[in-house]
């Protein structure tokens, strides 16, 4: 592989395509915030503001700032973002809703704990690019709430009677594994230690499960046993394979080689599993007993998933050395490239039908924003960068 | 068109073919109430119950013996279910949980207005069968319970911030329209009318949309307005051409014939609006100004849309002799014949891609049961026979 055109090929793409499609279109000049529903073109096609998108666009913006040009436009993009949601995005107690109207009224109580992870980071990268100390209180009071919530995310919105089957589920522990690196710099020392091994010990010891030939599933129950339930049976390879970075990232930042040698096997044990031989590309969601999915969309192919696949794979080769990485990192960069790519106007498809071909011509939506494609695009580009220059290379 | 043989198929399909498989498939005889998740051989797949479906499985077994025969084993298996739902179902006081375990713990909180809406149907049809005033009770009881809940229907579990954006939804006033003629026995007739009144009102004036070419949409605001939001766009076609027959029966029992031609006339508007010209089939969600929807599985074809629309398209031309419904009604019978009866094993498949093949080959699941099928089945063998016995014909 011809690391450096292929690192070119990413980094193009983030700085001259995607970065630029939501700089010019997802500013909303006259209330604020960001308009993240976008269709092919970039024209805006709905303008409710969702509490993950806004806080995720403020993180991409202040995290290419802070980690590839200090560039004003990022910095004053991120600061837009940020000012709309410290004034509509809560509740005043940084309880963070889950959507607004454009003008930044409430529409969605404060039912998600992901909006108030991702306002974390987001805040966290903001407090790193501006050094302004209140963005950093915003990010620890809200990640004090999220600590706090920990045993009952949804709160009075849960519709789950408590007692009959108390399911823990993947995605918490999960997406703190990379929160905590996020914001390394806002946390004691001693708290980061807990958070990280709590997080791995969940990660690779209740939801990596080796008696199931080592794939990773979404539900397991309360203490630690397998549950024959729809949940329980819930298999989201994008899912599993996105942690695995996240834990690639923890060895590299703890100097524990076994942890990313694990990571690596999970993720190709992941790829392999979620592959759909028929037509290309990785599944969206899977039955660990084979049984009819609850999901109808079971059988699409999403952008996130592609995407995050390709972050593992890469970072698995470059930390490895695994070939099999590699090879499976060629087999969905083609797949990804030639499927997700808008080759008419600027920004990535987000859903195709099992077949490959969009099913939803969206650039942006409810789920999808300035998040994944760019981040991606930025971390395969920094990894390629890094194997171009090795000597050997 | 050959009614009488036609009848005959939809006859024999019902009571030799789908009601044998959930006699013999459905009914738990270890914990009681009924299995839903049955695979494409019939086989238990999950064990869990679903409010819903409990109920809809009640209703179905009463009313066959209510309407067809008094096979003693249909009366059986509608108190088997009774009895688990009187014992587990609700939480003393008649609010139905949405989901059990097998053994009837509460899993999921009575949030949703419909396991009230079918557990009335279904008691209703349970006290015309027995004479017992216990089943007519409940119906009762639990009819007032959604009278009450009519403005909030989630009550606590409500995600919605109120005041920012009221949305009223079609579903409830629809659901009412057919309800109002199945528990009619059990009503005083002024508060009968006034239901009557009171659903026709919000299904013809409110959701019904001359100004957008005569289509039915799912959501507007309070007052009534188009709301240009993804809720406000949303148009479910085999949802609003279920409304219409059960619009068909409620012009024949007040003898009000424009009732009869308005619901026809949506009827044939909505097949046109769904119809997929390039697969074939009715699509399961459409956005009204041809926008990004949000929902994933937007261009699936699903057993009820297609079943719910056999029905309007006869019953519209047995009650107007719309050359167009009967034409339509060949056409969608083609469809859903070739496409969900399975030729292998009994009843009929769910859920079909776009393309029309199987996506999840399940007989039943979490929101397919002993329902849409065996009710259309017996929906359209009535009409079909009645159209056969005429002298013209």
């Amino acid at each position: 592989m011809d690391f450096k055109k292929l690192s070119e090929q990413y980094k193009t793409e983030l700085l001259e395509n995607v970065m630029p499609f939501w700089l010019k279109n997802s500013l909303d000049k006259v209330y604020g915030g960001y308009f993240t529903c976008l269709d092919q073109k970039g024209e805006v096609f709905d303008t409710d503001k969702f509490m993950w998108l806004q806080a995720r666009e403020v993180y991409m913006f202040a995290s290419l700032y802070n980690k590839v040009e200090q560039k004003q436009e990022w910095l004053d993009a991120a600061e837009h973002g940020a000012t709309f949601l410290l004034e509509h995005g809560h509740d005043g107690d940084f309880n963070w809703y889950f959507s607004l109207d454009r003008k930044g009224n409430p529409l969605t109580q404060p039912y998600n704990i992901f909006s108030y992870t991702f306002a974390t980071i987001a805040f966290g990268q903001l407090s790193l690019a501006t050094g302004n100390p209140y963005y950093a209180e915003v990010a620890k009071k809200t990640f004090d709430i999220i600590r706090a919530k920990v045993d009952n995310p949804k709160g009075p919105w849960s519709k789950i009677v408590p007692g009959t089957r108390d399911l823990k589920n993947f995605t918490l522990p999960m997406i703190l594994c990379n929160l905590a690196l996020e914001i390394e710099h806002l946390l004691p020392p001693a708290l980061l230690d807990t958070l990280i091994e709590e997080c791995l010990h969940e990660v690779l010891h209740v939801f990596y499960r080796p008696e199931l030939g080592g794939i990773v599933i979404e539900n397991v129950d309360k203490d630690g046993a397998l549950s024959d339930t729809f949940e329980g049976r819930l298999v989201n390879p994008g899912h599993s394979i996105e942690a695995m970075w996240f834990i690639m990232d923890l060895g590299v930042r703890l100097e524990r080689k076994e942890l990313i040698e694990k990571a690596v096997e999970i993720t190709l044990n992941m790829v392999k599993y979620g592959w759909d031989h028929e037509h290309g590309g990785i599944f969206y969601f899977l039955d660990r007993l084979g049984r009819p999915p609850q999901q109808l969309e079971w059988d699409q192919k999403l952008w996130w998933v592609h995407v995050e696949t390709l972050i593992s794979l890469i970072k698995g080769y470059q930390l490895t050395g695994s070939k099999e990485c590699l090879a499976w990192f060629e087999r969905v960069h083609d797949y990804t490239w030639t499927h997700f790519k808008d080759t008419q106007y600027p920004e990535w498809f987000g859903y195709l039908n099992r077949q490959g071909e969009v099913l939803i011509p969206l650039k942006g939506g409810k789920w999808k924003g300035c998040f994944h494609i760019p981040r991606g695009l930025y971390q395969c580009w920094k990894v390629l960068e890094e194997l171009a220059e090795r000597p050997s290379s």
